[in-house]
């Protein structure tokens, strides 16, 4: 099968046999995710011959030799297309390709963004949109400082070209005459909020291009002689980097996901799957044995995990039995909701492509009239938040939003040079926080917002139990004046919160367990705010933020059912401001304080510890302190729940932990 | 004087008068700059025809009015410009001109970069590039949905047209079609690492912008006529956004300062101010009086905090005395000494256009056959974490750097997903740490590096005390695998460690007074690793970080002298990984641990707190915590001494605050 090194002089697959390969490379992915039940189906389609024309036929590269030294890269700078990319590596040699059917797998190589230090041939790790080319300008500079002549191709999105980082390195590149980069653009004019046209036209693109200084070849990114030809053009240009800006359909040469949007980031079923192969007219592919290997190895690791989960005397999972019972919604919803409830006439919203995957077209969807205070700005988040600024000064109340990774990462200057110092009257929604995202990966796992938001000037920050309260927090943040940063999450988990439960920012709220009730889990606790709290003389008190909260509430289940534990919950839905005096009354009381948190261990501990043993209240009081969360490593890809008992994060983890800490303190107290 | 109104129908200023006025804005601004003894006087001198041909003669406005619903608005996206907004809105009548004397002084309004809550006039507080243009497109989205027909004038430097987040913002505009947008460039073709053209080309700039949908209008933009055709050819283009590009001299119209990149922030002695002004043409101009207030209000101010510094028996502050005599020695100086030591042939190095200033280019400064491994990479933070990923993934150990904010907060997701994901080699200088940068001012002094470094996996950040420990801190990080953030400060600080100081990432050093010496401050402590110490009953341990903890010496000094207070202090240059063990030891030691960091409070406080708590063999033993820092706010401009004590982070607030701590603790014990 298609290894291809010129310089050893071995096989050049002609255009008719690279496009049979193409087709069966498509054939791959497709079942790979249909393996993992999601993925990038569109984008992985569209760019299936620009791919697989270069590595099967233009580059050097040495599948039995990843690393070799002057081998030409590909880089994947838009990171979701990752399915493409391991079906092409394994179709060429560099590990049996059967192994892609453990996509976005937990504990696989080949996680839902790729990972370069997993899988052989993958060059870069990506997921984060327009860093790939300047990785790339850097590997051309190092090519030119050493007089090595491998050639660096970076395949780029159409969409990605709303990303200000790609004209940084598309200046850079021109500038330092970087003739051994090729970037490719695989201009399929679907983003996920629409046409590219539509969400932020980038075109021309071509003529972008050319007025920074590249050479620009187009073609058609479905026509294998084109895109020879147009490589082989490439290859010859010199003095100046040259970019291919490749004409596709997304979801291409499957009739159903042809120019569908919706198609993005959605997996093919088993039946969809069937059509999609007799379209590619791949006949006995081995897809059987894929998905019995994938179903096998997900049985394994299923019963891996679930060997350490701590056991008691039943099993008190989510909906295991009827008082067991919660309704499983997103927090996100809510964040939805309380937009599209508003009245305010000064709110606005503004777009960054994953629209719907945060809920924030819910401000507009039911309400076309609203449409005129929409604004859809693109993959373009640091100028997103400035603008929100320019609005927000002329008494407007904009909302943006976007994954919690690029919310805080991407834009953090932004949010703390013209949002926070010119206190604006921005709202910030920081979707897909914690791992609990799961199969897309480390890349998309937001886990570091605490510290990067608690820590600005004129902030408020937001981190939410359900999508109850997350709907309370969003409607009670068009009140603050100021910044606001709402944190929630994706994936749909316990509703523990009524509408009548108590919502106050910079207030705690106090949960406790009453005992089980027959009708539903909810019952079975009461919430105060902690400023009406007495105290209960409880055991412990375990302080916890967002989603994982109601698992601390299942452990206080499990702590007073099986040990006859009392434990305190407090809720802490403020992390900023913070409500350090239902901290300190916490620890006075109960003696142990457990934070727990779905984020980098310490985002919100650190701020509970700092709070509590600042007080002279607590000055000789015993106090044993600890917290649970992510232990200062990325996540992984797995599934949301799989991925909450691997990092010890459900109520079976919290009680253990508890336990441990009550031991500890009679074992001191007694010496 | 030129209050400008056309609804009004108020006088237009011609030409003519419009030369003269614009002369006298030079006179002003040149001055404040000399009374403030640093400012940016080159592209303040540049923009000043574009500038005071707007707000003479171009623009709807009523400085008697400054929030009037439909004036024009007119950013300064470049905020180091701010000296000629200054002047600009004086001379219309917004506040006495003379006023602006007070430029950078501390809580003057007039900041090193604006603050619009601070100045009638000011439309946007502005310091980190590139972000102008995108406040404005919400400003114009404003107008539209408002149909209001106010436009919106964004003066840009040509430097910063090297930000991403101007090519984002343009696109916006584009798409949006925001005819009431008027970009102004100015073109003066200098920027601090020299000309444009070399440090990072981007011409032609006028095809750039019409490739992005564009109109564009060259002019001279130093003659008046072409700047007053350009603005009405401007005000009738419909359709689309307009910019004007302006071909300026930086530091025009005096001779000394025209074409000279060094006048790019620097400020005229009284000879050049004498000259500058004659060059001007301006007689009988009120200099001496702007001096004379100029220093009557610094001395006012210098009493007034000198009064909240708490006294001891004598005078202990730096040099006052021969045995508190230290050498001041700015601790970047020590970086860029250690890049110019380093004899690792993978060592490189990227220039981000304050390499002077940040002493990165040291590293081929001396040594041109070095300039091969060093890159000038323009004002594009973002792409540069990312271009050092790609030369790391080939083995080299590219640094980088560039001023706190920018380094840590505009770069963050670059630094997490690329560099800390990937695992790369990338060394990271966060230059102009903590609020004693001075009259940059708030945007331009780093206080939240702490959070947002610190918290990401696979990172080491270190944080060094003194020009010495840094040169060490450098050296050694190109020892360490992975990234590594350095965070070192402007000002010169004292040197009180020495070539044979013990140094080791990841553990702390403890410090100890011994007693006075006749000879030099520093000869009065010792100094060895932690993991060396055997502790001696000290009364109190002071935890610091950075040049800081120099004023923690003094402090030691002070409390033993005066009150026979026995302090260790505890150095910790590694934030990550922290030595957990010193700081449990010195609570167990001690019972009280005071965190002190020029920093928002708890960067290092939180980590600390967290450290020591955790600990088992802490629970039970009384200890009083405290943290002293930056309270949860932005910092300002002033004197950086002024700004330590204004701050309270001087010796004398330490010592007083280890006082009041161990007055509670003894309470608390007898009660």
């Amino acid at each position: 099968m298609g290894v291809i090194n010129r310089e050893n002089n071995e096989t050049v697959q002609n255009p008719v046999e690279l496009e049979k390969s193409i087709r069966e490379i498509k054939g791959y992915l497709l079942t790979a995710i249909h393996c993992a039940g999601s993925g990038h189906s569109g984008g992985s389609l569209s760019a299936a011959e620009i791919v697989g024309t270069a590595f099967l036929n233009i580059m050097k590269h040495k599948p039995f030799d990843p690393l070799w030294k002057e081998r030409d890269r590909f880089y994947f700078s838009a990171g979701h297309k990752a399915p493409l990319w391991y079906a092409t590596l394994g179709y060429c040699g560099y590990f049996p390709i059967s192994e892609t059917a453990l996509l976005r797998k937990f504990d696989s190589p080949f996680q839902g963004h790729p990972d370069m230090s997993k899988v052989p041939g993958i060059e870069l790790s990506s997921g984060s949109l327009g860093q790939g080319l300047s990785v790339a300008v850097g590997d051309a500079l190092h090519a030119k400082i050493k007089n090595l002549d491998y050639r660096i191709f970076c395949l780029m999105g159409d969409g990605e070209q709303q990303e200000g980082q790609i004209w940084e390195a598309v200046m850079e590149a021109s500038h330092h005459k970087l003739d051994n980069i090729v970037g490719i653009i695989d201009k399929n004019n679907l983003q996920i909020d629409g046409p590219v046209s539509e969400v932020l036209n980038i075109d021309s693109i071509e003529a972008k291009y050319e007025s920074f200084g590249w050479h620009t070849i187009k073609c058609n990114g479905h026509n294998i002689a084109e895109l020879l030809r147009a490589y082989k053009e490439a290859e010859n240009i010199k003095g100046k980097p040259v970019v291919i800006i490749a004409e596709t359909v997304k979801g291409n040469s499957i009739s159903f996901m042809e120019n569908e949007a919706g198609w993005h980031g959605k997996a093919p079923d088993r039946d969809e799957l069937k059509t999609a192969l007799e379209e590619l007219k791949l006949e006995n592919f081995p897809v059987d044995e894929m998905i019995e290997y994938a179903g096998k190895y997900q049985k394994e690791k299923d019963e891996e995990i679930d060997l350490t989960v701590p056991l008691f005397s039943k099993n008190y999972w989510w909906n295991s039995s009827a008082i067991m019972k919660v309704e499983m919604k997103p927090t996100r919803k809510g964040f939805g909701e309380a937009l599209k409830e508003t009245d305010d006439e000064r709110v606005c919203a503004l777009g960054s492509d994953i629209s719907g995957s945060i809920c924030i077209d819910e401000f507009y969807k039911s309400n076309p009239k609203r449409k005129e205070r929409w604004f859809s700005m693109g993959i373009a988040e640091q100028s997103t938040a400035s603008v929100a600024a320019g609005l927000a000064k002329n008494g407007m109340i904009p909302f943006i939003g976007t994954y919690g990774v690029f919310a805080a990462g991407r834009s953090l200057d932004q949010i703390r040079t013209t949002i926070c110092y010119g206190n604006f009257n921005v709202k910030i929604a920081g979707a897909h926080a914690g791992i609990s995202v799961g199969p897309d990966g480390a890349t998309h796992q937001a886990l570091e917002e605490f510290f990067q938001i608690a820590g600005l000037p004129n902030m408020t920050m937001i981190s939410t139990v359900d999508s109850i309260e997350t709907k309370k927090a969003t409607s009670a943040s068009i009140g603050i004046d100021g910044p606001c940063y709402l944190r929630y999450a994706r994936e749909a988990t316990p509703v523990v919160t009524t509408e009548t439960t108590p919502f106050k920012t910079g207030i705690a709220t106090i949960i406790r367990y009453k005992g089980k009730e027959e009708d539903k889990f909810t019952d079975a606790f009461s919430t105060v705010l902690s400023s009406e709290y007495k105290g209960d003389d409880e055991d412990i008190s375990i302080v916890a933020t967002g989603p994982v909260t109601a698992e601390a509430l299942r452990a206080a289940w499990i702590l007073k059912e099986e040990f006859d534990i009392r434990a305190r919950i407090v809720n802490i839905s403020s992390i900023k401001p913070l409500d350090k005096k239902a901290l300190i009354d916490a620890a006075i009381d109960t003696g142990i304080i457990l934070t727990v948190e779905e984020h980098q261990k310490g985002g919100l501990g650190n701020l509970v510890s700092s709070a509590v043993f600042s007080s002279s209240k607590v000055y000789g009081v015993p106090v044993i302190f600890d917290m649970m969360g992510i232990d200062d490593r990325f996540g992984t890809s797995g599934q949301p729940w799989e991925l909450m008992k691997y990092f010890k994060l459900t109520a079976e983890f919290i009680a253990e932990r508890a336990i441990a800490l009550l031991k500890r303190k009679k074992h001191r107290d007694n010496f």
